[in-house]
């Protein structure tokens, strides 16, 4: 086996996400961090890049250099990782799609739809792969619920009720945090802070366990916390293109949530809850039975969710093993690719430049809402 | 100690609400069941009374024949208590008071806000004790809550997040079991069927909790299951008199959640969650710091708490005796104005008349906003 | 329905066990506390006797007037509860009982196994009702444990765990707290303190649940606080007499558990797990399948915890309502007697005084045990 | 940053145990697997290592070859994991050891005391690390424990609980199966099965916890399942060498437990209570105070579970990332003793042969014990 190259743009020293992705990428041995543009200063860049065992020559002062050098070599990366501050996503992401590399985006894609779109558009063009970080749905129960979901287990699903609620921007004293002020500040949040930052999480992840897109969207913004601009907590009514109703709850004021992701999918036979804080348990309850606790790795799950579990039952699988799901499936369509086969299906669950695209479009249709005393606002991904 | 007379209508035989009512009234030894008119059947309704020990002469065939004969007496009830379908309770409820009696009526109190408004009219004018049967409000920690809310524990409160989902009406195949049913037909259950049957409870606490009503709102209401006419979810962003911010879901398809109650609720200083599925513990999270488990019947919880709790800490109360709660309230405020003293304060927090008429206010501006493009609709209950 | 009469020994003004029973016995309506010698000081017992609405002559100053005073009574009481200090248990119950009172004694029955005895023959003798408040056993999902160990859900019980482990004696500061100093000192607490007052319960229960007794066992008693002559926690292995395999943990000392009972039932086919402090839930998990939640009220269990269930599913019911079912039963029993029927086999399964015998020689046994490095020690109840 | 040559003996294709190690040890990126010995077939050995991407000539047959084989070289491996079955251990550990190589051996250590013994003088002798896998002590909140324990926090210890109670052995058709099979053949598993297979990890951390080791003990062992010869259910009650009380509890026939390994410590001052299978929450009680769920990751915690811990908090962590932490450790002290530094001391936290001896030597203890009417038998690890 081969090791695939794989590059990272951002997620320098101290950077949680940076870490994370590093666990998630090696974790299955399939990819090895051959180049890298990790701090926006190009002296610590570097050294950070060589500090973590890449070669001095791919170990760039930042991505520009990076995307030069790595054109002009033979091994190239075989995936790039960008996770960058976010109104740099877009760009970096479309030069390295438009110079043939393929691509993992931290989420959001992009500042606005239209870039999105036109992200979605490039890779397509260049047949490129661009996954959307939505690493949450790598957990196996996660993918168990849109596997039961497809296979019809819950027939129509009637309700799909997402929750992004905790209380990590609650203290007022945070004002002046620089982890907390920049996310109320537009010009370097967007037209959203915890909707566009938390809530798209369980947004997109409503979407992925019902397979289905938002179709339209009332939603309510508030501001608690004094001094801020945008919202910290919000209210969104929405429907998906098979009529399902959904609800979306974000805030970040929820003191006493720690995290606060949870999932509930209702339909005609039965009834999911899942939360991330307790990834290994999903509650399943048929029509008119008692309550089941779906263990991963238990006996019964779907080949969807056997498939991205590691450790034997009962022993909880956390985080970084979701985004190792997401770089493991990258791995076997990139290699596929490689090698002119076809990946196994269930290899394509990964997040795409669609997902990506959607998302942001939702997220603007619920700002358009908000603003407008709450109007529905449709949306139209077919046109 | 002399025990009062209670009286109730409704709450016949196999009637779960009122063999709850018995308990509760009858749990401290406050009160003795003297009159009845429990069944529409009027034969039924004798028979019954008599069954339940009630005196032949007082076991009536219906609601007037009670009047009636109870207006006559000189022992007469000292408490009335409205168990009836819901279309009846303004025509019993106000007969009573302006007669001169003090009423408990079951929720929701009348069947429109004007009714609603007309009966906090009478009960002031008649200067009598109406009371609406809220009872989740009775439980120790809810109560809490409300005091530590009220001491100012939490600061400035920013959310407060209300649920009230299960899985109560999933089922299709009840589309003919009476039960469910006259929830769905608006001949009988008015122009809301979970909002006003089930949300109303999770709103109302809302508002007992943060001592605040509601001042405006936003909602969304969609019917899942073919057939139906009502809504059975809904969504609802609201605000309240004090600038906080509200979120409530109801939904009667959320198969897997037993019950659904639950609240939580948070401030600039900290955080509280609370399920009614158990009632025994509190989540609290001070701001900062990690999230404890406070124990109905504990150490440290307020007066408030501790004067609704009956036994040891770790035996947990259920809901019959947060009923006992409210009803031990109505006795001592009626023994007091009996014997011309003034209550225990704290024995006042039982939901009013005022409750009552609010909560059907703020039903019938969501049923007005939901037919509107889920616009915002004020209330305004100071005019 | 005529009520039935209904006196009380112990449970004087303050009394946590003494509210519980009153509770319990009026819940239902099928008892009326018709006399009482309620405290141990005449005084106080006759004033808190009228306090309750007892009749001023039966008011008792002690239990040797109440015996006497209700002799003489045609209407004399159906059923004496006995809740005074452990000591006298056996000497009032026993006057009682010779005197053709049907009588129900709190735990423990008797301060040792020979009084124990003493008092199952009395009762058969006379053939009276004589049973023991392991009021834990009145919770609908205990019965339906044992209902569905006894059908053969499980199969062949293996093992029965079961725990009694709280920190309710874990403050050294409490020293000189009467209310826990006397459980520490022999000469009111008999042979053992936590075992004897707290793990009888868990025991018992394992013996109700598996509907075996125990044959023989092993134990450690442990002191942890200084000044302590009794222990403060144990462990015993036990075995039953149809083969189950018990293991015991009883604590005083584990701060953070509010109560600690807790039981759980493995057989061949399936295993149970149940804690008090949350009573309505149990786990039932089948060999080879998920657990599932099964909820109190909810829709599939046996007979024997729907006959002891009293409102909709999703409300808590607490210990009070554990306890009426303990004097429903009883009720029944007495009025089946009265009139000569037979009752509800449903209705005998309220703790014995046999049940109180054995209890007490196993806490013998174990302090035999624990004295002699732990040897086995065998029970033979059949003698 | 060089990384550290990994080597590995046993883990072969489809092993869990492997795959755990293999994550483990590549999560931080501080080791490299160099070499291995996979297979008991020698061709499987080869080729799997091939497929790791080891180079040929370091893809050994077997553990000879690759003792051979890596003495010669210059760069050989500078740690070496043996996770061979269990009656390998020794040998292996043995020659490796006395060869001068690092050594993590899987648990348990050896299969008797007396080769225990051998290797802690082995290991002495050479100045080699020899680490033993008890790999739950890598988790953080376990680490938390033990820290909190040794500054005092719960003040004397007076009881500690464990237990490793599932349901992996419940299946009576399971005798046939041979990851069943071998662990109730004494001549595979030793004089135990349940106990020193399951057990042994909840002792070690009740020793890990408290910094105590087993003084003495009295012993029950089960066998439920018919046609077992070893115990598939025991419970030990022990004293430790500061005076604490220990309980354990191991069972492989508790259904519904999906793994079971939870741990509480009773100290003077407050309580911990935690269970490996959601090991991101520790519950802590201080004395007289209501109950804290401590998070990983949340603030306030001790030196030892932050450095332990990777991602934010809210995001579950789980047990390849516990062994993660056994193999930083391990890295890190290596290192130091490459460069002739001194380790952190927070590093020296995992478990050694010592633990590894002690361990067996406690399981042999119990054994015997349980032999002799449970008689107490004494441990004395000073001599």
């Amino acid at each position: 086996m081969n090791k695939l190259n794989w590059g990272m743009i951002g997620g320098g020293e101290g950077s949680q996400i940076g870490l994370a992705h590093r666990i998630g990428a090696g974790l299955d041995g399939k990819f090895q961090l051959a180049a890298g543009a990790l701090d926006i200063v190009p002296e610590k860049s570097r050294a950070y890049g060589v500090q973590l065992g890449i070669d001095k020559e791919r170990a760039y002062g930042n991505w520009k250099e990076m995307l030069a050098g790595e054109l002009k070599r033979s091994d190239r990366v075989d995936l790039v990782t960008v996770a960058t501050p976010n109104e740099t996503h877009f760009e970096i992401t479309k030069a390295f799609l438009e110079n043939g590399f393929d691509v993992l985006c931290e989420k959001p894609m992009t500042m606005n739809p239209e870039e999105g779109k036109s992200i979605v558009e490039i890779a397509k063009k260049q047949n490129r792969i661009c996954a959307v970080n939505y690493g949450y749905t790598g957990y196996p129960l996660v993918r168990h619920m849109r596997a039961a979901v497809k296979r019809g287990d819950l027939g129509k699903i009637r309700v799909v009720h997402a929750e992004f609620a905790g209380g990590f921007f609650a203290d007022a004293a945070d004002a002046n945090n620089p982890r907390v002020r920049w996310r109320f500040d537009p010009k370097q949040a967007g037209v959203s802070a915890v909707t566009g930052d938390a809530g798209i999480h369980a947004l997109h992840m409503a979407c992925f366990v019902t397979a289905q897109e938002v179709s339209s969207l009332s939603a309510d913004f508030a501001t608690c916390v004094e001094g801020r601009t945008l919202e910290d907590d919000s209210l969104i009514a929405f429907r998906m293109t098979e009529g399902t109703v959904g609800r979306l709850w974000t805030s970040g004021l929820a003191i006493g949530r720690t995290h606060g992701l949870t999932i509930q999918v209702f339909g005609e036979k039965g009834g999911f809850r899942w939360q991330q804080e307790h990834p290994n348990q999903l509650f399943w309850t048929p029509l008119g039975h008692a309550t089941q606790i779906l263990e991963r790795g238990g006996a019964g799950l779907s080949a969807e969710a056997d498939r991205a579990s590691r450790v034997t039952v009962g022993h909880a699988e956390g985080m970084p093993l979701a985004f190792a799901n997401i770089y493991r499936d990258l791995g076997e369509v990139i290699q596929a690719k490689r090698e002119g086969l076809k990946a196994d299906p269930l290899a394509e669950e990964y997040p795409t430049a669609e997902d990506g695209f959607r998302s942001i479009a939702v997220i603007f249709a619920a700002v358009e809402s908000a603003k407008h005393d709450s109007k529905w606002v449709e949306l139209n991904f077919d046109e």
